[in-house]
């Protein structure tokens, strides 16, 4: 197969990239896409350093068996702690969420705020990018640790989120006029988020990653040049009943089948 | 080593089930501990049946290493979907926390209400064992997601946790006036619970498991023979700093150090 024609390889820890998956269908509907969402372990958010970039680099390897042109980490975290060990080890170009999302809050003026979990949080990866294209830049982080789990509940738009939102984002100086949605559930999230802070310029990492994504493509990768609607294959580590139904909520389309897949 | 003498091991999916050891130590002060937690897979409750039981019976393989007297599985999710599978490959006893929960629930009058996460509560471990005691019983059952991360966030009494706490227990009905708290993370959010739903009497699977682990000491296993106050070991698959102030919570004490395992 040329290597226009292969996959797109789009990993995250559960479902939430499946938000990742809903832009890229929209912006490039005729590329196969192969996702694997890690839900045997899920969530990465609370874990350490050296676990999620260990589950990272399993799950970019079982990715490979399909020979994909391109693999996507469509999770902040494990873009935050596995994505340098998972580019070193692939055969292909791999991408994160966090690059994208930096270069775009890079481009507004003034101090911005960050949202996400622990481990995100906790590894100012979002300060490091941030700064290598401003140095000056004023950047303000919060953990959100129960926006994941409200998400995966489907409580989206609901005065429980509204009071858990508010809590964490007063925890950001009203100077930061923009902020960025640096997990992959917190899309769902943005009628209680807008609701908490009416005003305030929104970055959607898995938005502007899939972007970058098309611009990779219309470079050296090339688009896929059949041209019938990708197929979308979805692989799990671990299918609860659940995990369909709030799926389907993120991915905005029917999941199909859905392969089993040993971490 | 006697086997009076040898630890007993105590298995959680996370850190909730340290809440078990805080019983267990006050009620059997001399008893050597070795606690297992499964922190790099965590939760458990979100998770399949197959997947839950794989994992348990890992965690059942590093515990035999330690020769213990008795295994007790502190975790009511793994209890639900694991505890048969470790009963058959484990060469010493292994409790789980939903028989004794089961059985103080059956003993008091009327209708009883549980909570737990989705797992435990698709799992109907509670109706069943319930019902082997009391074929009459009527039992009403709510899986209340958020209560896990909201009790690992530490807002433990909190008009959030109210109101989220009064959403689950609204869908009980009054008749219900014992809940059985059917996840080890629960007890900690009692003083929420019990304002959204005053005059209910809670049971607390955890406490009623160490009274039963008494009992059986009391029995054939032993008491430990030294008079010292017995040594706690805590053995984890992964480590992050947040899991040290939160463990220290449910603890009721200082976690000491920390063994990392590879699961």
């Amino acid at each position: 197969m040329s290597r226009a024609n292969r996959p797109i390889g789009v990993f995250d820890s559960g479902i939430g990239g499946l938000t990742v998956v809903h832009t890229l269908r929209r912006l490039l509907p005729g590329e196969s896409i192969i996702y694997l969402g890690d839900t045997a372990r899920l969530p990465y958010g609370t874990k350490s350093h050296r676990t999620i970039e260990r589950y990272t680099l399993q799950m970019g390897q079982i990715l490979q068996r399909f020979e994909p042109k391109l693999i996507v980490v469509a999770c902040n975290t494990a873009s935050a702690h596995g994505l340098l060990a998972l580019q070193a080890a692939s055969s292909c170009p791999v991408v994160g969420v966090i690059e994208p999302g930096a270069e775009a809050a890079a481009l507004v003026k003034g101090p911005v705020g960050v949202i996400g979990t622990l481990a995100t949080v906790s590894s100012a990866s979002y300060d490091e990018a941030l700064r290598r294209r401003d140095p000056d830049k004023v950047i303000f982080s919060v953990a959100c640790p129960l926006l994941v789990p409200l998400a995966e509940e489907g409580w989206f738009d609901d005065p429980i989120t509204d009071a858990i939102s508010r809590r964490y984002l007063n925890q950001l100086p009203f100077e930061a006029k923009t902020i960025v949605l640096g997990c992959t559930h917190y899309p769902t999230l943005l009628p209680s988020l807008e609701r908490t802070r009416p005003g305030t310029r929104w970055i959607d990492s898995g938005e502007v990653t899939a972007q970058s994504v098309d611009r990779l493509l219309q470079g050296s990768l090339g688009y896929r040049t059949e041209s019938a609607r990708g197929p979308l294959r979805i692989l799990l580590t671990d299918a609860s009943s659940r995990l369909r139904e709030v799926g389907e909520r993120f991915l905005g389309e029917e999941l199909g089948n859905v392969e089993l897949v040993e971490p």
